[in-house]
């Protein structure tokens, strides 16, 4: 039976499957899941048992437990390490979900609900597909599964865990669908991700919050400090102004840019996408370049003073924030970590004090374009699709790669599914059909040409 | 019998009625507490009866209700209108009491809680003067007591409750005790206050939080948007850049600077009192007139993003600050609350939109130093203190005391107790007995000398 026909017959069924795991809120970055994450693992490590793996462990790590699986069919024959993540980001804010984000439904073409491509829907497409090649005894290599749970928090157990297990991943290949197309027409295959450091800082004024009456006009108020010292992050031609930021960036080629910028790009359609008035970002850049291969920083969260109902006349002891930075070679995350609390540091105003926790971090990686591995992507795309691929990189991290990559010496390979409007992260997460189904295919048709 | 007498003899009572008042968390920001508010307006009632008035009503407000009370002595006596709010401010942080600010406790010369000082504690003094001076047969003015029960959100019903109320409320002078001394043995009069605007502002970016990996460094994060607003609402050298806002600026003379600065302050043991390594504001003022005589502005609260455990990475749609401005003469509340929702729509750059929300307001005061009553205050003071009083401005708002002076004709009378150490809208609020027990005294000597 060709792939085609086996979704066909069985979808009805991948669906049932794949709902149960949605179902399970499994936010590794809040401690109140615990339970729902080991549950997660469980039924994963059901479902690839039940696809036909030989073997099949929960791992434990120093954090949420990996289900490791495999079916070996010869030593001769190449090995894929298939990774994928059963950890989800939270849901909120979850007035703005038009669905429960935890009871996945199928509507206007897609699967909506939290994890629904990101990354539960990506994983499982590797599942069914190895669960075909198995079921039609058309299985031509070794398969490996790595499934972790603490993807979204930055895989801070993950590393360790595949330093000290390095003999039973040895693989050809490390082969990842946890990324997005271009366009839903338009194939495209990424060939690198940015890396990331992630940290929360700190500014305190007084020892403890005072009347805004009182010390109004006279004290450097933390919160004002806080938003002097975020502003001054970022001048006045989008250049991130940590000191030594940029010493290590890779500066690509005329040739690489316009290789990179063939990938189509609608500046109207990217607004019109998140609904703002105009982009903003590094000067002599392209809106696809700064968010692929420039690095950046970001607040990704502010807090202070009085913050709920109704009004307080304070000035706050605290203010806070969290920052994150994305990384391209050959900045190495730990460097950046340190220049960044060095900088802010030093940015601290008389008046104030601060801190800075690092939270979590990890870096970039790219893949070559003359591999074997990219060439039988790009084969088993240009068969669902009809047409070449084109390589892109992805402006998203997936930190762990790049140490998968290092300590395995295998290449990744990205074969990514989700869309744009997918809208991973936020609330509404939906993944269309037709590339759930086309994920399948083009991942069987992988097997066939590697 | 003197009223020293009277308090030793009758202190332990005091302290039994005064607790029952502070045991209710009559806290006016938020509406789960309505019915606190209720319960604390009839308690106060109740203790006013008791203390010798004719009459006590339970006044319904479009808000939290007033408590009004009056003893009519003869109507050639002049008319005290003894103002007090009941109101108080949030105990948030709990975690940073060191008893619970709800159930009041007297330890190492003070009465603990909160409200114990703001101003339950000081409208209590008068409740008790009042007590005595009925007791005792010497009761020589007409008296009336209004207790309000919104203080702390700005006093938004009271305004028009006092102007449809103007004829009950007729009095010579307004007497209240809801402010600070410069220093425990250094008594002082508060002959002015700040008047304010509070506001909050919202900046819209993406329609939905989104991937900060996907769209990182290429559009405007509202979060970044915000601090370089409020970063550049306050310039270098400590001014407030909305346009128009030192327009109205009293400019006082050397003469009444000096006079102003008499009082004794120690830049040292300001920053020691609240742990900070230097002070910052408007170039060429002292920090006393930082805090008094010169306008100011303060982010009261920032919010945007994830600012809860763990790390999510997003770009927000939204982020959000309370800010507030504190007044003087002659700047104009409502003026200046127009001034602000312009220059902060004309300063919101291309990529994110923005909104102002305005809270409430309110103008400043001042009392004139030739009154009878700042005589009589002066006076009452001395013979308690031994020492004659220094007049100053103070740096909080109570804005309602511009309403009742337009309003009512009469000169507001301010006998404040407190002290910095109270911690006032901090945790860990107290009042010293040797202030409370002065300011009985004081309170007394005033219906003496007036």
């Amino acid at each position: 039976m060709e792939i085609k026909q086996y979704i066909e017959k069985n979808k009805d069924r991948f669906f049932e499957e794949l709902f149960e795991v949605l179902r399970i809120p499994s936010v590794s970055s809040d401690p109140e899941h615990k339970k729902d994450m080991r549950r997660c693992a469980k039924k994963l490590a059901e479902l690839v048992k039940a696809a036909g793996a030989d073997k099949v462990e929960i791992c434990e790590t120093a954090g949420n437990p990996v289900v490791y699986a495999e079916k070996k069919v010869d030593p001769k024959l190449p090995t894929v390490l298939v990774y994928g993540h059963y950890d989800v980001q939270p849901a909120e804010p979850l007035e703005l979900w038009k669905t429960d984000p935890y009871e996945p439904v199928i509507k206007d073409g897609a699967i909506w609900g939290r994890g629904a491509n990101d990354d539960k829907g990506q994983s499982f497409m590797h599942i069914k597909a190895f669960e075909y090649l198995v079921k039609e005894g058309k299985l031509r290599h070794n398969i490996k599964f790595l499934l972790e749970g603490e993807e979204e928090i930055g895989s801070p157990s993950l590393g360790p865990w595949i330093k000290a297990n390095k003999r039973k991943l040895a693989c050809d290949t490390i082969l990842i669908s946890d990324t997005t197309q271009k366009a839903e027409d338009v194939p495209s295959i990424c060939t690198g991700m940015r890396g990331m450091t992630y940290m929360e800082v700190t500014v305190r004024g007084p020892k403890m919050d005072v009347h805004s009456g009182h010390y109004g006009g006279a004290i450097y108020n933390p919160i004002q400090a806080l938003c002097d010292m975020i502003s001054s992050l970022i001048d006045k031609d989008g250049h991130v102004t940590v000191k030594g930021f940029y010493d290590d960036v890779e500066e690509l080629s005329r040739k690489d840019r316009k290789m990179l910028g063939r990938v189509p790009f609608s500046e109207e359609e990217f607004k019109a996408g998140v609904g703002i008035n105009g982009v903003k970002g590094e000067k002599g850049y392209t809106t696809s370049e700064r968010t692929s291969i420039r690095p950046c920083l970001d607040v990704n969260g502010i807090w202070g003073g009085h913050y709920t109902q109704g009004s307080k006349t304070i000035i706050a002891s605290e203010a806070h924030a969290k920052i994150s930075m994305r990384l391209v070679p050959y900045q190495d995350s730990e460097k950046i970590t340190k220049l960044f609390a060095k900088h802010f540091k030093a940015i601290t105003p008389k008046g104030v004090t601060s801190e800075v926790k690092f939270c979590h971090g990890g870096e970039c990686f790219v893949t070559p374009l003359g591999s074997k591995e990219y060439a039988a992507a790009a084969k088993a795309m240009k068969e669902v699709y009809g047409m070449d691929p084109m390589p892109y990189r992805g402006g998203g991290s997936i930190t762990v790669i790049a140490t998968a990559q290092k300590v395995l010496k295998a290449t990744p390979t990205l074969l990514g599914f989700g869309l744009e409007r997918d809208l991973i992260h936020s609330p509404n997460e939906s993944y269309l059909l037709k590339q759930f189904y086309r994920g399948i295919e083009t991942i069987v048709g992988f097997y066939k040409y590697y």
